[in-house]
């Protein structure tokens, strides 16, 4: 691929991962904004809670779709953990049916979360082996989407169940942002991010290690800044990559 | 169609409409959006003041896709308003000549409001019986665009309009909140849902008779959470309708 | 064309120039948005600070798109400005080269600007006589990106660079606001525009050589009535064009 305007204008190679969230494309809207930011981001979320309300064969297509631009389709975690909930826990047998559906409609990639369910700290690593069974790229995910819940998450055992999940196989820990940005995780309720307690944990945890969940661009950037290209940034708009990117 | 992840999460069924109000869309756009939200909206209205720009073959065809989708495609009360307008007040036979040619485009139902002009109420029961002659099915409206004219309507004054329409044919009732949802009808001027006038409302008009503007997610929630799936709920974004059906 | 609905409602001609930026679209959304909006933006500004990051192909394929349409695609000032950091300055071979690979993609239209870097102000004229020469029409803008920066220059330092930009060849001179439209130029902090100071602008260069950016429907909508249809708008959204030729 010839990028445009290359011999004018040198851009940094963009070395971290970013992770894109997508609820809102057909499959050729899809396969246009894939067309467009070609080789930027890297996996697409494209399953929420409500990722029951797809005719199949539109996710499949649009799964396809981002297979075919070189994108890792993901599924969220939020839909894993809505799936445990309709089927009655993380029992072995319903989560490897589970694993088998989801691996069928192409996905490669998938979010492991406990955002909104709960899960004894001591079965993450067993779910999360499971799904790497089942042939996944796992990205887990430390933190509840109740911002007064994950309030009491020390950073301390942030860390310890960053570690513990890497042990037991994912690739990388997202830290919890939600799609609003504000109030969670390391963001202030003015969606600032607080670097004194994200410094300790990627200090601890390691940069490649991490992913920023970060909806908003100028999150993005402080970011970026701070950390370098090198950071790993999720919860990307569709509609931001290119700047996201830049 | 087969729904995804059907086996493994169970969604309640959605029993009210939800009508989507929607400016952006070019034909294949259209399509595409279409495709992926089939079966969960119902209404999509897409005229609004200034369909007088489109160009006939464009709106045309962004009709016959909705309808090919299973959609309804709805003529915009502001459109019907300022058609009035033009042509120089409801006379009989301008307004005649506007619906045939509306119906011509493929629009099934129509949106009669006048959040913006003057109609006096018992001349509000002719203008539905002319429309439902044309062959529409009519949805009308009650309530001011401008907020501090809306603010004069009582609630029995809304609630006696409201029961007259349902008289005269219409086969549901807006309540009024524009596009951005505060300090009008129902909405305070933060866009909350003032329940307490709703509720005196839906328990005289009755919740199936009863369409609730909330273009915000937050209200769509609050409201589907106190009056259940069979709320009818109108004005919702496009790129929401995911949400809004989950 | 046959414009829907121009027998029952009648629409003043637009008059003046509409420049949309758009920053979102890949080749077939593009023609989508050309179809829906046919004839009503003129100017699309589809290149910014990272339109290095695009497949040039597909650069090239909404550019077609765009002429196809009958708009004209506009490079951004900042793109510009940015090709000028990187090769070291407004030195005119490097000028020329970047202009050349400019014009082969297809734009028609440059927008000059020094919003972020230092050109000297005797050095405008040559660079926008240069920029003539590669072929291109000019739309050159005023003022700095910084708000601190921007707040400096006087009125009737805008004014004196304005009409000396117009005597150099610009079609028309651009009042920045940047995309957010706050605190800068001519919009006050809340993104009100401050009529005392552009009515004082346009009196002194010229209503049709001026182009005030202005991207929040509300603002465009106060411009309109202040100076009637032909008042020239730039920073559209895409989504908004549809309104705002109304």
């Amino acid at each position: 691929m010839q990028r445009a305007f290359s011999d004018f204008i040198s851009i940094p190679e963009k070395a971290g991962i970013i992770m894109v969230i997508e609820k809102e494309f057909g499959p050729s809207a899809a396969e246009d904004w894939a067309k467009l930011t070609a080789g930027l981001a890297n996996v697409v979320k494209c399953t929420f809670g409500t990722a029951a309300l797809y005719d199949q064969q539109v996710l499949q297509e649009k799964i396809r779709v981002y297979r075919d631009a070189g994108l890792s389709p993901m599924v969220g975690g939020t839909l894993t953990e809505v799936a445990v909930l309709c089927t009655g826990g993380y029992s072995k047998r319903h989560l490897q049916g589970y694993l088998k559906y989801a691996s069928s409609l192409g996905f490669t990639h998938l979010e492991f979360s406990d955002g909104t369910i709960y899960i004894p700290d001591d079965k993450r690593g067993d779910i999360i082996r499971m799904c790497i069974d089942a042939g996944f790229t796992v990205i887990s995910e430390v933190g509840k989407k109740d911002a007064k819940k994950d309030a009491l998450i020390t950073t301390e055992k942030r860390i310890e169940l960053m570690k513990q999940d890497l042990e037991s196989g994912s690739t990388m820990v997202i830290i919890e942002a939600r799609e609003s940005g504000k109030g969670i995780g390391v963001m202030d309720k003015d969606g600032k991010v607080d670097f004194g307690e994200l410094d300790v944990i990627i200090n601890a945890v390691g940069l490649a290690n991490t992913m920023i969940e970060a909806p908003d661009k100028s999150q993005q950037q402080t970011i970026y800044m701070r950390y370098g290209p090198e950071a790993n940034i999720g919860n990307v708009q569709p509609r931001d990559v290119m700047s996201t990117a830049a």
